[in-house]
């Protein structure tokens, strides 16, 4: 099995050279987070993640959390590693001063959370869910429950949890039946059965927060009566002490697919004791705060999978010794040619690195705009970023999982049989990631979001937004002809787009059902043309420095780097961003041929 | 967890209505294959899958197979389902009544092979294997060859296996090593590793007959030095009597994604004697006898998994409560409505079902082929069908292999997070499936198999006799005008097949590279426009029915049998054979977007 190697370099390009983040992170007050202090922190982490996380990957999804009369425990190594993670101060870094936190960026945790993912998918969710609890408390807590509960998150010392799901209820969060019964003191008792609960009990530390959302008695059906509530398993004094176990139980962990280090958690709460999050009945607008980190943060799961399954399928593509290439012989002193020369290997390859690339710039692109709403002063600029966030998230989520699925399968497929065997660690990225399409709102749920509630919600303005910012990149670039032909393609792609856009909502207007219909061809018809809009500025970037002639102040540092990003562009725009074709097709369609059907003719025949 | 159901229904309609195997059977003068006696016979077989093979699925993967000492015990149930399996009879039914078998048509058992696979793919490898050890001796080995060894193996007694596979020589069988060195008597001692040896050593049977591809001492290099031999664990005796044990042994099995429950080996041959099959240095020609019918059973394993995928997604769509349906309330004593009413839930069923049916459509026709070579007298008939034979070959391994990944995926996906949990059962059917685009050789190999020597090396003419068929099918239907409008559809699909393949083969004329850089997305081409030509004839089918208005004399027995597959018919060409458009944007891409980037060029950054 290959080691993880942390992408620094790629990083680094988009960072500096692509989207401008020491700009970015000046103009928000950040001069700690200079381009010297970010590549010295990115240092360390690369080492954490290839030494420390990445070494317990293979082993902890073999030995599998296990539980016993309530407790769970993780596999070996895994609570060293995060001791070493606490003792490194790395959860404490993007939180505020005031809690104990060093103030940095959050765009730069979330960076390196894929790193973290990328590395040991199942570890990284224990602090990754922390960092959403922290987010809602510090944006709806009381200034008490921030006292309470915050330093001893950010330290680290503690953890934190989500829990939303229960067994009859997943999507539909207004079916939820957990009650919460106020008492006297202000406090409120919660009765009911959580399931599907990441880091919901674990032995990694002392205490686990959760954050649950649960029905008053008298709170109004539907989603219109959800209260959120912090709970702690210990319950808390005044200034974070540790006090007596709260009426908070695991009650089982479940056996899944893959991630299988990640304790996903039944939790029993017996009238456990909790505190109000924000104002009674309006909690779903507060945990919306914790599911859109959620849902970047699952969006980097899958990019961190991409990268990972690219690592291995390149290194055994030029490893490996089988046939001869059909244009002449490549290895003449060997029995065989590497694989890596035969095209359809190499198209398996490409394909993983254009994701891979091209996903990684959407992703940071979008961290910016998460930047920009957490510091920014400017109202009128922040208005603007909040809109494409708000458009994106579900865009990135999705598109970002999904291409996911079929990169990690590549990764197996490189490697013919024995990509199915354990040792190579490949299939496990496959079992791991597969869950990231499912997870934090499946695809068809982020796919509604974009279109009914973000696109027609907004009457096309988001979107409208989002490719004025494209098209004016575009008209930027006229000047340099060699890019004439992909920056076309990309605004015919965006007037398509508009276009799509306006026939679905129309036949919407008869037909509520097309909103539906269309939504997930749409999302990835959206995410192939964004992806596409940052394959374009990277290709214009590469193209700059290597007209430069000078790579010993780059990133890259030689003329190979940049030469491979523009062949990789050649064949994003050639291979990849031509699937749009299809998902037109599919979105034209309408949906008649999905609803004409009536129920009863569905049957096992 | 569902049960599975063997889809008698869609066989029967598939045999009976749409591709006259009664009249083929009869042709080929198996007058006992009556659709009565086939009715019986798959009223049996449902019951041995659903009742024994089904119930022992989901605890083989649990339990796994355990290597101890070079003794592998499969898990509880297995020995005893594969008893009863002999007990029934069923090994024997395709083979010659000379050597005990029931001399039933090879189709019959392939049919009934899918469920087998469909209830337990682990547990239906240990007969597969057999099919193909014993075809190949059939065709290819000496009279004492067979007396020796077919009677035990049709009668169940041993199994079979098939040891291609090398550490180092996967795809590329030139690089094997295995040695065989003649001795006096005529026999030949072999002495080599192998790998991936599905069933090369278990519990269920007494003897194990491996048949094994090997090099002589003075051999030519590559695949024109290849011999083939049969092997066994146990020597036999004239008669088939069992003596003593041969110098093979099992070294260890693997630890794999799925088909946990199939043994897959590493057999060591030290000096293990062996008997020639066929000429010194022509196995590989004789080996394709196995490989061709290992391919074709490859492909049925994929339409198993898309089958019991369908079953489990779509009993959970009807019974899963979420959200209420946006075209007005369909359940309104329930607290929501059942997941099937929301429309991305019905295009994954419907992708599910279109693929289900017009897959298991393609491959009985197939079947019918293979008949054909294996039965029938007129050799000009015999030359046409085999030439459809070998050109369908690869699509049909690949394409039901391929679309399988996505059918199990969608299986999870509508499942939401509880597709991850195993107690559903669906995330076993997709690591089950994943093997399948892997072994028996790769898509990539598939491809390459269908484009260079199927398509390319007939000069084209392959492709020619089926798009003739085609297109005499779409000219019969020209006064049905209701299907014009999906005639012209596939017409037009075969006019731009063949002129594709004319684009690819004259660049290929001068860059070799062309046709693998064209051969998976041309191999996928093609699998969209077979299925569709089978979604179109079905459609005819089902409408004929529909307007005779009596249902008492049909396989589907009502009206909604009819509807459905008129409606799901629309539903393929709408939104599944459109997906050839990007196909077709990425063969025409060529193939410098894959082979200009320099090996050096990859590498992580």
């Amino acid at each position: 099995m290959q080691g993880y190697k942390a992408p620094q370099k790629d990083a680094l390009f988009v960072m500096n050279e692509l989207l401008g983040f020491d700009k970015h992170y000046a103009d928000l007050g950040f001069e700690d987070a200079s381009p010297d202090m970010v590549e010295a922190i990115f240092s360390e982490a690369a080492k954490f993640t290839e030494n420390v996380l990445a070494p317990i990957n293979a082993s902890g999804d073999e030995e599998g959390c296990v539980w016993k009369d309530g407790v769970v425990t993780t596999p070996t190594g895994f609570k060293e590693a995060y001791q070493q993670y606490v003792d490194g101060g790395w959860p404490s870094m993007t939180h505020p001063e005031e809690f104990g936190g060093q103030a940095l960026p959050y765009s730069l945790g979330t960076i390196m959370a894929e790193w973290f993912s990328g590395a040991n998918h199942s570890w990284a969710m224990y602090p990754g869910l922390s960092h959403g609890c922290m987010e809602t408390i510090k944006a709806h807590g009381t200034a008490e429950l921030k006292t309470q509960f915050l330093p001893n998150l950010v330290s680290g010392l503690w953890t934190g949890t989500m829990c939303l799901t229960e067994a009859h209820c997943g999507s539909d969060l207004g079916m939820l039946k957990t009650k919460a019964v106020p008492n006297a003191d202000g406090s409120y008792n919660l009765t009911g059965t959580k399931i599907f609960i990441s880091a919901g009990e674990h032995d990694l530390s002392d205490n686990i927060v959760h954050i649950v959302i649960a029905r008053l008695p008298d709170a109004p059906a539907g989603t219109k009566g959800i209260s959120l509530f912090v709970v702690p398993k210990f319950h808390a004094g005044p200034n974070g002490e540790k006090l007596e176990r709260n009426a908070v139980s695991c009650g089982s962990i479940e056996h899944k697919m893959g991630i299988k280090a990640s304790a996903t958690c039944v939790i029993n709460f017996d009238g456990a004791k909790g505190y109000l999050i924000g104002t009674e009945n309006r909690g779903l607008n507060c945990m919306f705060t914790f599911m859109n980190m959620a849902r970047v943060g699952t969006s980097l799961e899958g990019l961190a999978a991409t990268e990972a399954a690219f690592q291995g399928a390149l290194v055994y593509a030029k490893d490996r010794l089988q046939f001869r290439s059909v244009s002449g012989v490549k290895n003449p002193s060997g029995p065989a040619d590497p694989i890596i020369n035969h095209p359809d290997v190499r198209r398996m390859l490409l394909t993983q690195k254009a994701f891979r690339e091209g996903k990684r710039a959407m992703a940071m692109y979008c961290m910016q705009l998460v930047d920009y709403g957490l510091y920014a002063q400017n109202e009128q600029n922040k208005k603007i970023t909040e809109g494409k966030l708000a458009l994106l998230t579900p865009i990135l989520k999705a598109f970002l999982t999904e291409t996911a699925q079929e990169t990690t399968s590549y990764g197996m497929q490189v490697f013919g049989g024995h990509g199915y065997i354990k040792e190579w660690g490949m299939e496990q990225l496959a079992r791991d990631t597969r869950i990231c399409t499912m997870y934090e709102g499946t695809t068809g749920i982020q796919a509604i979001d974009l279109l009914a509630r973000k696109v027609a919600g907004s009457n096309g303005e988001l979107l409208k937004l989002f490719i004025q910012e494209i098209k004016e990149y575009c008209l930027s670039i006229r000047d340099k002809s060699q890019f004439n032909a992909w920056s076309n393609t990309i605004n015919k792609h965006c007037d398509e787009w508009a276009q799509i856009t306006g026939d679905i909502l129309q036949r919407a207007a008869t037909n509520p059902e097309e909103l539906g219909a269309a939504s997930v061809d749409y999302l990835m018809y959206s995410g192939y043309v964004t992806v596409g809009y940052f394959w374009l500025k990277m290709a214009v970037v590469a193209q700059e420095k290597l007209d430069a002639g000078d790579f010993s102040q780059t990133v890259g540092g030689d003329k190979d780097f940049y030469q491979a990003k523009l062949l990789t562009a050649k064949f994003y725009f050639d291979r990849l961003l031509t699937r749009t074709r299809s998902l037109v097709s599919a979105m034209e369609s309408g949906a008649e041929n999905l609803m004409d059907m009536p129920e009863e003719l569905f049957y096992l025949g």
